[in-house]
C-alpha cells in the first residue's frame, strides 16, 4: 500500500529537499504540496530542479490542505510546527523538520528560542544510541538541526567510549542553504562567493543546546559545548571540526576501536580509513556522514571531523531515514549513499 | 536476470558518473572496475563521493579484466576506445562515452582528431529524430559530446520546422568538469573561481563537426556552425546560447509549437514555460535538459537555450539511457529526474 | 589643490567601488557619503571592505548634503539621477554612474525604461572615437553601461575598418554585482553558486540601444544587435562574446590590423596576443579591459572577445578615468591596472 | 632614489603579489623577473592579469640574474631561499617569502621540514611586540607563514593580557592559492569548488610550531597549539578560528581592552566593533588584518577570530610591510587597505 505525503513548506529548501527524496521512494505517493505566500504558484516556478513536479500547483498551508494524508511533513518557521501539529490527527505520522521538538529542556528552549517549550518528539538520528527503537512505529518525529547532526556523529563515540574530556569545542563551516531560502542583503551571491565569515560566535547559536543534550548522556558527565558556526562559499554541505581533550590512557587505537564499534553496522555513517579525510563534496546530494577522528598527541587533543550534506544527513535525509523506521520500512529506502561529485 | 557492467576509466569522471547512476539501476550490478595508472587503488580513495563501491580495488584496462560482462562503458580518452572495443565480443553491449564513432565524416574526424577514422557507431541521442530506433538492440553506442547534446535539443527543432537560416551561434558555458580530472595548472580551483574565459575560439573545437552532423539533416541544408565555448566557475551543467536568423515567416507561435512537437513526449526535455529561463542547477545530476526558444523580432533572429548536466545528460546519462534502448528497458530506468539544488 | 567628492548611492555596489578607488586616488578627498534608506548608519557596517572609511556615517541623499563638493558621483537608480543633477550647480562636475543620460534617442528610453527622457551627457567611454575630447572640461559625465562598455571595446575596431556586417550576435556572462545590492530570492549565494543561466532574452535588455547607438556610427550603417546577458557564478566580471559576419576580403591579418590601431595608445584596452584569450580573473579589481579576435574562416565569422570589470572599467573605474579627463588631470590617475588574481 | 627590486618565483602566487603591490610602490622600480622551468616565456602568459609587465619575460633563477638590485623578494621552495640568499651580497635587503629562516629552534625546524636549519632571520610580523624594532635597518627578512599571521594577530592580546590559558585550539579556513600553483589534481576547480576538507589535521601542519613560538613568548608560559587548517572554496583569504580557555577573572572588558592596547595604533589591524564579525571578502586585496574577539561565559572559553588574505597580509603584502621598515620607509608605502569586494 503506497502512502500518502504532503510536504508543507514545500517552497523552502528543507521541503523541496525532501520532495526530491520522495519522488524517489518506492511506498510513497505525493499529496499536497503547501506553502505561505507562493500558494497558488506553479511549483515548476519555486522549485525548478522538481522537474517531476513541475506542473503541481501551491496550496496554502493549513489543517485542511493537510488533511488526508498518511504522512505530513512540516518545513516551517519554529514556533509554527507546534501550533499546526496540534491540529493533525494522532494518527498521521508528522515528521517536524524544524526545531519546535527537539530540546527537552524547557528552560533551554526559552533562553534560546523565545517561545513557550511545546514539548519533545522522538528525535530523528538513529545512530545515537538509544534513539532508533524509540523512533519505531512512533507518529511524531522531530528532525535534529544539521549541525548538531554533524557534531553528535562526529563526537558522541569518543564520549561514549570515556576517552574525552567533557569540553568540545566545535567550529563548523556550513553551506548557505542553511539559511533559508528568504531573501537578505549578506545571503546574496555577491557577498558569500569567495568569503568565509562567521557568526553567532561565543555560544549564541540555538544549535548548542541540542549538541549538549546530545553528548551528555553519552559522556555520563555534562559536557560543555563551544560551538562557531561559520558560512562557507557554497550551497550545500557542512563541515564539522569538533576537538576536545584527551583523557588519560587514550590511544589512537581506543579512538578507532571505539568509532568503528560506534558505526560499524551503520548503512549510512562511514568513518574513512587512517590518511583519509572527509570532503563535503562527498556526501552532496548524499544522506551519508563521512568521519575521520585522530589524536594529536602533542596538543593532547582528539580532533573528529564529519562532513555531511546540511539538506540530506543535515535535515530531508535524516527525516526519510527516521520516517522509514517509524513505519517499518527497511531504514535506507529511497535514500542515495553516493554522493554527486565533482 | 541482472546484468553485469564493467566500466573502463572508472576513475575519471565520466567512468564515475556512469557508477553512481549505474548504482540506483535495478537491472545491473556493477562488476569490474579499471583504470589506468591508478590500477591497486583501493576506489575509495580515488572517487570518494561512491560510497557504496570505496572498498573495490581498481584493476587494469584490458580485455582481460573487461571479460565477462554484459556490458562494458569505455571512459578513455579518443583512439583508446576504438582499440579496446575492437577486441571485445560482439554480443557485448559497448558503449563508447568518448568520441571515437561519433563522426561519419572521415574527413571531419581526421581534421579534427589528427588520427584514422574507426569507423561510426548508433549514436546515443535518442531524442533526435530517427535515433531511438537505431539504438534499439544494438551492442554499440557512441554517446554524443557535452556540448553537442545541449546543442543539438536546443536547436533540431527550429530547424526542422524550417524556421531558421542554416548558420548557427553558438556560445555555450560548461563547467570545469567537462575539462576532466587531469591535473593542469590553469584547471586549478585558484585559476577558475570567480573566473569566466573562452577556449577553443574560431571553430576549432572537436565538438563543432559533430554538431552540424546533427543539424544538417533537419534542416535540409548545411548548416554552417559557429561555436565558441567557455569555462565557468562550476563543476558541472553547460548553459548553451543558441542564435539563428528566423526564416521569413516565423513567429513565436511556430516557434513553441515546433518545440512542443518535438519533445511532447519526451522524458528528459522540457520546455519551459514561456517566461521561464534554464538554470544550469536545475539539473544538476539530473538526466533532464531543460530548454526556452523565443524570437527577437527586432534582431530577426531565434534564440534558444538549453541546461544540462555535462555530466549526467551530456555523458553518463544519456549513455544509460541509451543502454537501457538498446536492451529494451525502460528508457527512464535508473536516471535521475528531479536536480539537486540549491 | 585637492578637489572635494561627495558620493550618493555610497552604500550600493557602484558607489562602494568608486570610493575604493578615489581613497587611491591623489588630486581628490572624500566628502560626503550618502544613501537612502541606510542613512544614518555607521559605514563600516554596510561597506566593511572601505576600512579606511569605515567610521563614516552615511547621510541622506538630498542636495544639501551634496552641497560643497567639486564632483559629485551618482549611483541611484534611473530617473533619480536626473532629478537629483537637475539641483546640483552647473561649475558642479557631476558623474552619474547610472543610466538617465545616456541614450541620445528619447524613443529608445521611453521604450526601454518607460519614462521621459532626461537629455544626454557626453558618454565616458573614451576609447570610441571621438568622445575623449568631448569629456574634457564637461561638466556632466555618463558613464556607460557595464555590458556595452564591454561589448563596444570588443567591437568597434571591427565596423570602423569596414570589416563586420552589421548584424551583432552577442552573449555575455556577468558577475551577479551587476544586479545590485538589494535583496531578492533569486540572487542568493544558495541560488547562484554553481549555476548559470541567461535572463533579458530576446532583445529585452536595456543595454541593447546603448550598444547600438556605440556601433552604429563607427559602422556608417545601423547595427542591428542581439545580446543576450547571462548570470555566472562570480562576483564580478564580464566575458563578452561577440560575433558578427565577417565581410568579404576580410583577413585575420586586416582584423588584427584594425584592433591594434584601434588601441595601440590606449591604457586600459589591451589586445592580447594571438593564442592567448581573456580571462576575467585578469581584470578583477582593474580598469582593463582585456581583448581578443578571431576569424573563422569556415563559418565566416569575426569572433570578438573582452573581459572587463563591470564595476571597474564598466562602472566605477570608467568613471573615474572620464573624471580625470574631465578635470584635465593625467587620465591614468588612481586607477590600478594590474588585477587581483588568482 | 628610486630602489631596484628583483623577484624570484616571479611566476608563483606569492611572487605574483608582491610584483602586484610593487608596481603602485612610489619608491621602487621593478628589475628582473625569474622563475624555473618556465624562464624564457613571456611574463604576460604567466601572470596574465599583471598587465603592466606582460612584455617582460622571465629569466633564469640564478644569482646573476638577481645580481644588481638593492632589494630581492625570495618566492621559492623551502630550502631554496636559504641557498640562493647566501650567494646574494650582505648589503642586498633579501626577503624570504617562504619557511627557511621563519623558525628559532632547529630541532622544530628539523622535525617539520626535515631539513637542517638554514637560522633564523628578523621576523616579518611588526605587530608582534618587539618585531618591529627588529626589522628596522635590517638586511633580511623571514615573512611569516600566512596561517602564523592571522592567528598570531587573533590570539596575542589575549595572552599578552594574561586573560587565557594557554592552550590553544585552531581552525582555520584557507582559500586554494595557498596551496600553490602547481598543478594537482585535487586542487582542481573541479574538485575544490562547492567543498570543504581539512588536511593536515593532529599536529603535522608545518605551520603549528611558528604558531607556538610567536605566542609563548607573550604568555610567559608554553603556548600548547592544536591546529587544524580547513580548504575553502575561494582562491583568497584565511579565516582563523582560534580558542583558549579564559583565565579565571577574565571579562568581556578586559578582553576588548587587550585588544584595543595592542592595537590601537595599527596602521592595518582593525579590531571590528562589537557585534560586527570578520568577512575574508572585506580584505580580499588589502594588507588589512580584521578581528573580532568575544567571550562565551557558559563555555568559560574566549573566541577571537581573524579575516586576512593570504596572499597579501599573510604573504607579499607583509612582505612589503616589513620591506619599508626595514629601508624606513612610510610603513603603509604601496599597500592597499580597502579590500576588494564584493
Amino acid at each position: 500500500m503506497v502512502l500518502r505525503v504532503a510536504v508543507a513548506g514545500a517552497s523552502g529548501y528543507a521541503g523541496g529537499e525532501v520532495l526530491r527524496l520522495l519522488q524517489g521512494h518506492p511506498e510513497v505517493e505525493i499529496g499536497a504540496l503547501t506553502g505561505g505566500s507562493n500558494a497558488g504558484q506553479r511549483f515548476g516556478a519555486l522549485q525548478p530542479h522538481l522537474i517531476g513536479l513541475a506542473d503541481r500547483v501551491l496550496e496554502p498551508t493549513n489543517p485542511q490542505t493537510l488533511a488526508g494524508h498518511d504522512i505530513v511533513f512540516l518545513g516551517l518557521p519554529h514556533g509554527q510546527s507546534a501550533e499546526l501539529a496540534a491540529q493533525l490527527g494522532e494518527d498521521v505520522l508528522v515528521v517536524d523538520l524544524g526545531a519546535d521538538h527537539r530540546l527537552r529542556s524547557a528552560a533551554d528552549w526559552e533562553q534560546f528560542y523565545g517561545s513557550p517549550h511545546a514539548g519533545t518528539w522522538p528525535y530523528g538520528l538513529p545512530e545515537l544510541p538509544g534513539h532508533r527503537d524509540a523512533l519505531k512505529g512512533s507518529k511524531r518525529i522531530a528532525v535534529p538541526g544539521c549541525y548538531p547532526t554533524a557534531v553528535t556523529l562526529a563526537m558522541f563515540p569518543m564520549f561514549a567510549a570515556g576517552l574525552a574530556e567533557p569540553e568540545a569545542v566545535i567550529i563548523a563551516a556550513s553551506g548557505t542553504s542553511g539559511a533559508g531560502k528568504a531573501a537578505k542583503s549578506h545571503l546574496l551571491g555577491s557577498e558569500v562567493m569567495g568569503s568565509m565569515s562567521p557568526y553567532g560566535v561565543g555560544g549564541g547559536h540555538r544549535h548548542t543546546p541540542e549538541m549538549a543534550q546530545n553528548l551528555t548522556p553519552l559522556a555520563g558527565e555534562p559536557v560543555t559545548v563551544s560551538f562557531t558556526p561559520t558560512l562557507a562559499p557554497m550551497p550545500r554541505g557542512i563541515l564539522a571540526t569538533c576537538s576536545a581533550k584527551a583523557k588519560p590512557g587514550t590511544t589512537a587505537e581506543k579512538l578507532r576501536a571505539a568509532y568503528r564499534e560506534a558505526y560499524g553496522d551503520e548503512p549510512f555513517v562511514h568513518l574513512l580509513p587512517e590518511g583519509q579525510w572527509p570532503h563535503t563534496s562527498s556526501v552532496y546530494g548524499s544522506n551519508a556522514a563521512v568521519l575521520q577522528v585522530v589524536l594529536d598527541e602533542h596538543a593532547g587533543r582528539i580532533i573528529a571531523i564529519s562532513a555531511i550534506d546540511n539538506l540530506v544527513k543535515g535535515t530531508a535525509g535524516g527525516a526519510v531515514q527516521s520516517m522509514n523506521i517509524a513505519l517499518g520500512l527497511p531504514e535506507e529506502l529511497g535514500l542515495p549513499l553516493n554522493g554527486v561529485a565533482p
